[in-house]
């Protein structure tokens, strides 16, 4: 007969912090090795989804204290508050996390534009077999 | 009077691409430094955004092949055909493509649960100020 192998404590723990993240009503985002999160912004009352950036630690801290979105520029390497230069603000109406807490849908009301080219949402084009074309 | 200055020739063609990327219709998909694009996962009819996961080259060229979602683990640094074992397949609709090419939208008819959990969606949980709650 064989031995039952012994539990791996460290595999016990990592698979209940999993479940918890899953399953439970604690809020325990994960950031990745960059420490970064996907953040997806959709209009909160069509759908749309506007846009797409990064949150950091201080850029979760910063939309929740706020009531509006604030990113992790990649690029500028900072905490960055959407539309404080063009006053196309993005008041987030509600905050969705993924089942392993490392994405989030922010449901906004936006006071303008989302894209910095102008455009309603971010993703204007759709790709075909030729290349992309504008949807509207 | 001052000389104009002489145009750098790196930063125009860094502009030039730039251009290119938001108003052309070229499929110009640019990935990070991991070589990553994040793909945002939404249901062609409700609206819903299902999940979110990141794409690279192969992900992207193996979606387009074959019309169904693949993605780029990271846990698992492969290729990934989602719901390959589930059989949860993500029938790919539309791609849209946002304005400096380095997110999608995949627009899905889902062949099943998009989350692993049995969830229709990974984003069942919303962060109130004492923790997640359900949606639904």
């Amino acid at each position: 007969m064989e031995r039952p192998k012994a539990p791996n404590s460290e595999e016990t723990i990592i698979s209940k912090n999993d479940l918890d993240r899953e399953s439970g009503t604690a809020f325990l985002p994960r950031f990745d090795a960059q420490g970064l999160a996907g953040a997806i912004v959709q209009h909160e009352t069509t759908g749309e989804v506007l846009m797409f950036a990064f949150m950091d630690q201080e850029a979760l801290d910063a939309t929740r204290a706020t009531g509006f979105a604030h990113f992790h520029s990649r690029s500028r390497g900072k905490l960055w508050k959407k539309g404080e230069t063009s006053g196309h603000l993005l008041e987030v109406k509600a905050l969705l996390v993924d089942c392993d807490q490392d994405a989030f849908v922010l449901k906004v009301r936006p006071h303008g534009p989302a894209c910095h080219t102008g455009e309603r949402s971010c993703f204007y084009r759709q790709l075909g077999s030729d290349g992309l074309t504008r949807l509207d």
